[in-house]
Formats: structure tokens, C-alpha cells, sequence
């Protein structure tokens, strides 16, 4: 398995109708779920100010990367960028470093 | 507490003497490794070709991020550009929403 | 709480007519109003020549940032960047150092 | 008066002294509140995880602005890009809004 | 006074009609001339090849500036970035040095 | 003749002995006023916050330009950047038009 | 007279009709001939995979190459870059070097 | 045989000896010349105010211009860039459109 | 004959209709296929998380690059960068060198 | 299996002497074969006019190509971009597709 960090910009016309934007963003947000479950979305994050977003996906390879990220509702309509990622000896979770207990949990 | 996503670029002369690159690269890595246990250090990756690296950081505010990546005894030689990231709603940590139990965990 | 710089510029199409230019606008003042009533918009420049402005923001964090930004009226047509910032030892409001009394105060 | 957002980057070399560092930093800090004092700097910011700053000049043109930033210990290590500002009709301060009374200030 | 350098690109849409472009670009000339006549608009030169200018402005600062730019009837389909300019000790125009007289002069 | 805008930035080592500096600088003034007086340079304006100027030059050609900015001494550490002019027709200089007479005169 | 090089991309819009597209591109080729039959258009390339080209210009100055680029009927949909070229004194035109004889001319 | 448009900038150390920049640019000139006269180099402009040329070389194909640009002695200080060009059915040359007679050649 | 690297990014509008965007990528894989059983192209990947592609062409020069580029049914919606590529002496495929027998074969 | 294009820039100082330079790049040669053996590097190519190339390396993902990357002498001064590439159903490799027999073989 290997991770990629993803980021990907919105164009989403302003000036279609709210109906057409809550339907498709709603279809999104299920689809994401999906790719969560199936364990490929790792994790999301917001682009403070734009339609855009960080994530971190886990997936084989390139390839099934694409697959996930075509599955998308809003996938026409995005800009992506995927960065691969290569693994690092010191990545506190591959030493298997946890944050101290008393601290509040990050969501 | 707030996640950012870090990118850091090393800039590390390779005229320098062996000696000097081993001994800074392993001061780094036991630092990296107290930012870890000190739960500011969640994960990192290594940007596959470069001497560079993705990093994501847990941490109160920008004031202490800043304090944390100023610690790193490469940080003269960084050229480090943080992303403030903001909750997602559908991020899978968030809705906990765990990967299939039986795929091979990703370090 | 911690500020941010924020550049936004307004992507608004030309042939539009007028009254909707007047109305939107006009929302766009109200709500930034509320915002500065609100102590999020602490203060705000036009870029000069453009549909364009900086502004300063004090927020919790990046999440109450995105929900500010996306609370005006303009947003599906803005182009945001923001810049985390962090705290600088030699702020004059940290330091408590006042501009000299006669001088004309810039608004 | 006018007021610039200024953006500073110091490249400062990594291989310099830390005696030579410390002692150009100190008189940097001093000529900073100098400023300061004589309301040319009003805010002063760090980018977080960069020896890079954003700052708010108050002055009476872009000439005196020049000067202010030449007697900078550090400007011939600084790169820096200078943003004129026009007045925002919606600038809270211009509009006389304070922030609600109980919010904790920044400093 | 200050002066300004500033850069316009026009991105007028080139299906539109050829009576609508005249009739722009009539009204944009004397407003032009207008701004001359006033001593905010100094100099106009075209950039070979493009729809676009650079002139030279001289205002009070840059909030007069934006009201000139903004007075241009094809401002909403310009795109114009502003140079903020410091006198320079050595300009000939402050040192009071003429081109010599049989130069023909450049319009 | 034609006109041509220049931009020029200056990468001057700043570890260079001060007396080094003084002198190039004094006399790269004194070439600077030469260019003047033989009327290819007509005016010069430094960008506030960098070792950087925008120029104003009148040359029959891009060749005579060429030997105009190599023969400034401080050449070999310039980053210039030439933007060649073409004649506007509202040009206020070709137009004949004139600042209105009580306007303070800019240098 | 001096030589430009010119750069122009075409943003043809893909959607208008075959027709519209045939005649507009013959009216181009046609206008493109006048302008080398008057020794303005010297030589012309495609840049390979776009609706683009190079191509080397002779005219007394950027006004006049101004004129002879509005005159292209695709001009409304062209991003022209031009650059200004001053002599070599190696350019082997100027030294009168020929290329030898039994090379097959490229055209 | 197929042509190549190629833009160099010179990053020549301003700190190096007057002789060695002398005698290293002598030997380029003859390096050029002997391009020339082989048929590879077809044309030579500098781009004005830089140490940067445009040329024009006819080769058979990448291979060969390489070996071409890496026999001039200043190619470790060299930025090359390389365009490949396409024959264009509209180039005067192909067309064997000539410049009127009366008109002053360009060298 | 000579390689080509080629990067294409397909600007699709998202509106259009399925049936539109099937049919015309259907014909896009026919003529793709066309041009590997010319040997024109030999290799095509696609980047992930894009509506874009890598490929690689083998012709005798860009002039027969861009008609097989200019043939892709989608080429009006297409924004292509080509590369122009040299022989490496020490490409493993001009060295004779094949991978190890017991290696899975890449696709 | 995963394929990666890579970008190689060579930032070797020009001003090292031969000896090393010869020394370094014939450790070059001798790795990029070692990894052509071991089916990593598949093909090489160099970029016309500048140190540096692009090459295919076929390896199980980017933490093994970093591996390769960094085993080549010249890593520290190489300037590394990787793109990371999936599957084309319609690569003509995948579909077993082969040039015409005649066609003369590019090494």
C-alpha cells in the first residue's frame, strides 16, 4: 500500500442553481464516505478560504488513485494535484510514537 | 489544538564534509523524534527524489508551529511553507470512520 | 486566538447587470459590518486598481476563519488566499508601543 | 499618511557566526521599536516556520517608506515586496467598530 | 504627490459586437484625456502586441489612484497591477536635467 | 526614437566591503547622469524596499539601449528586464496635454 | 529597422463552427502574406501540439509592429508576447557567413 | 534537417577576473563563428540589457544540437532553453516570399 | 528518427453531455491506437487524479509530431506541451540492457 | 510494478575541476547501468541544451525509487521532480501494439 497526499481546487460555476450545487455536493460527501470505509480516504482536510481541499489517501498504487478520485461526483469539475509520497524512517507513526494521553484528541 | 500540512525543502550544501551532514541528520532525527512524543510531530513523509518532506503537525496555534520547526537543528538550512488547514466535515477521522480490518496498515 | 492575513480577490463578471453588481455589494458591506461587530474583520484595504483586498482577521482558528470567509455574500466568486500568522517579539501592539500623539490618525 | 503591507524574507547565510547572528538580531530588534516609536511600524508579524515577516507601515509616502526599510540592520539580507493600500470604505477601524468588549485582546 | 507606475491588461471578450467595442473604447479615451487634464494621468504608451498599457500616474496616494483607475469606463475587464515608485535621488527630472536640444522629441 | 521601460534589480553581494559599495554606487550616480544629459535616460525611480529602479530611456533602437545599460558600472550585477514601448494615441505627452499649472511639480 | 521576435498563442474557441474556423484561418493566411510581400513578416514556425508560433519580424520600430500585428484577422483571439532583439556582432548574417553549399535548404 | 529556436542566459561570476572573462567570451565568438560556417548556427540577436541571446540553429535533429551547444566554451555557465519548431505552410521562407528590394537589409 | 516526450492536459467543459464526451473519447482511443500502429506513439500514461496524459512519440521531427498530435479528435480541447529529447548514451535501451527475466512485466 | 517519469537537473558547481567532474559522471554511467540491470531504469534521455534528463524507472513504488534516486553519486546535486504515472488503457504497450517492422529502431 502506498499514500498520496492529494489536493484538489473546486470550479464549481457560481451561478448554478443552489438545488444543483446541494445535490451534487451531497452525493460528494457519500462517495467520500465510501472511499473511507473501503479504507482508500484516510483523512480530509479544509483549504482555510476556498472550495478546496487536502487529503491523504491509501491505496496499491497510481493507478487504483485514479480510480477513487474519478469516482468522485464533483470530479469533473476539480483541479487535482497528487503529490506520492515515499516513506520516512521517522515518521512517528512507523516508530510507533503516540501523542502523550491528557492530550485533546484532534478531529 | 490545529493540524497544519508542512512542507520542508533542505537546502543542505554538498560541498559539506560527511561528518557534518551525519552528525546535523542525526540531530534532527532525535529532535524530530521529542516534536513526536511531545505530540506536535503526527506523521512524515519524505518527498520521493528530494531532500524534502511532507509533515503534519498537531499543535495550539501558528505561534507555537513556528517554535516547533525553529527547534529542528536543520532549520537554518529549510525552506519550510506551512498550509493552515481547517476541519472537514467529512474527514474519516472526524466521523470515525475506521479502514476494513483485515488491509495491511500503512507506516 | 490567532490573526490571519487574508488577500481576496472578487472574480465578478462584467456583464452582469447593474442592479445585481448593487445589491450584492451592498450585502457584501452589511456582513462585513457584522463581522467587525463581531471581532472577527479587525481591518480591511483595497488593493488599488483591483476588485481586490487584504484584510486582517482574529479567529480562533482556520475553521472559524472558513466560516467567516464563507459567511459573505460575495464568496462564490472570490479568490482567497490566506496567510497564517504567527507572533512576532517585536510587535508594537505586544510591546505596548504607541505611534506619537500628533500624529494624524490613518483610518 | 498611507499605510503598506510589507512582506520581508531574510536570507540571511546559514554558516555565518552565532556571535555575528545574535548581535545584527539585536540591533534589528532595536531599530524595529525605533520605528516603532516614531509610528512608522504598526504591526509586525512572523510567518510561521520562515525567517520572514509580514509588517504595517504607516508613513507619508513610498520614499519615506524606503527609508524606513534601508535602516533596517538586516535589509541587505532582506528580500522584500512592498504592497500599496488603498482606503476600504468597510475598514472597521474608518467605520469606528471596536471588538466586543469581553474578547480576550491580541496581541 | 506620488507617482505610480501601473500595468493594464483589457480582456475584452472578442465575440462582442463591433459597435459596443467603438463605443467602449470611445468613451475610454475621454475619460483618459480627462484624467490628463486633471494631472492624475501623466504618460500612456502600449505594450507592442496586446490589448494592453502601461502609464504613469501622479495622486496624492493610492486610494486617489484606485477612484482614477475605477473611473475608467473598461475598468471591470481590465486587469491592472500597480507599482508603487520612491523618488530616486538620481532621476533626471528631479536633478533638472534636459535632453539635449536637437534630440527630436519623442511623443 | 523609442522609448523603452526598464527594470532593473541589483544583486549586490552584501558581503562586500563598504567602501566597495560607496564606491561602484558613486560611480554607477555619475554614468547614470551621463546617460541624462546625452538624453537616453529621461527618468528613473527606485521600487521602495529592494536595491531595485524603473527607468525611462528614449534610444533610436534596442541595440543603442543594449550599449546604454551595459555601460552602467554596476552592469555585471543587474537583473534587467526590458519592456519594449509602443506609441499610444492618448498618450497626454503626444496630446499635448499639460497638468493643470498650480499642481506642486513632482521630481 | 530592427528585428522582434513574436510569440502568439491563438484561444480559439473550440466550439464555434468549422466554417467560421475555415474562413477566419484563410483570411489570417492571407493577411500573413501581405505582411511578409512588405517585408514586415520575415519568417514563421509552428510550435508543435498548440495553435501557436514563432516568428521574426523587420519593421522600423514597436509601433509600427503594433500596427502590423493588429492587422492578423485572428487578432482578437491572440496572447502575443513580444521581444525585443538587439544585434550580435557573432550574428553570422551580419558577418556574412553562408551556410555551406551543399546543405539542403531548409525552408 | 529541422530548426530550433534557442534562448541562453550567461550566469558568468561578476567576481572573476577581467581576463578570463575576456578570453573566455574570445573563444566563444570563434566556437560561434565555427557553428556558423558549418550551417548549425543560422542566426545570433542579444537580448537587450542581459547577458542572454536568442538564436536560431538548423540541425538534423536534438542529438545533434546538443552536441552543438555543448561545444561553446561558456556552456557550464549557460541556462539553455530549447524550442523545438514545426514548419509553418504560411513562412515567407517556404513561400519564397522575398522583402521588397529598396529596403535597407537587416545584419 | 527522433523522440518526443509530450504532456496533454484535456480541457473537457464539464456541461457538455455524456453522450458527447463518450463519443468523442471513443474516437480518441481509435485514433490513438492508429498512431501506435504506425509507430508513431509507443508509450501513454495517464496522470492521476487528471484528465490528463504522458506519452511518448517516436517521429522523423516536430513537423510530423504536430500532424499526428493535430489528428486526436480532441485536439481543439487540448493544452499540449512537447519535449524535445536528445539520446543519452547511457539509456539503457541504446545500451542493450534488458531487466532481470523473473520481473513482472509493467503494461 | 509502478512506472515514474523523472526530471533530473545536474547543478554540478562550473567552476570544479575536471578531474572530479570526469570522475563523478563516470560513477554516473556506471549506476544508471547497475539500476538498468536491475530493471529499474528503463529508459534515458537527455534534455537538449542543459544537464539534465528525463528517465522511466519502473520500480514497486516511491519508496524504492527514492532508494534508486539517492544511490546515484550525483544525488546531492540533482534537482528531482517525479511524476507519478497510472495506467492508459489505451497505452499501446498494454495492448500489445507494435511499430511496423520496417521502421528503423531509435536507440
Amino acid at each position: 500500500m502506498a499514500e498520496f497526499l492529494v489536493h484538489i481546487e473546486i470550479e464549481w460555476p457560481p451561478e448554478r442553481s443552489q438545488d444543483e450545487r446541494e445535490s451534487i455536493f451531497a452525493a460528494e460527501l457519500v462517495q467520500g464516505q465510501r472511499l473511507a470505509h473501503a479504507g482508500r480516504l484516510r483523512r480530509l482536510w479544509r483549504v482555510p478560504g476556498r472550495w478546496a481541499n487536502w487529503s491523504l489517501y491509501d491505496v496499491p498504487d497510481a493507478t487504483v488513485l485514479h480510480e477513487a478520485l474519478t469516482s468522485l461526483p464533483l470530479y469533473p469539475w476539480m483541479n487535482i494535484e497528487v503529490h506520492a509520497l515515499a516513506e520516512h524512517p521517522n515518521d512517528p507513526r512507523a516508530l510507533g510514537i503516540e501523542p502523550p494521553a491528557p492530550t485533546k484528541e484532534t478531529a
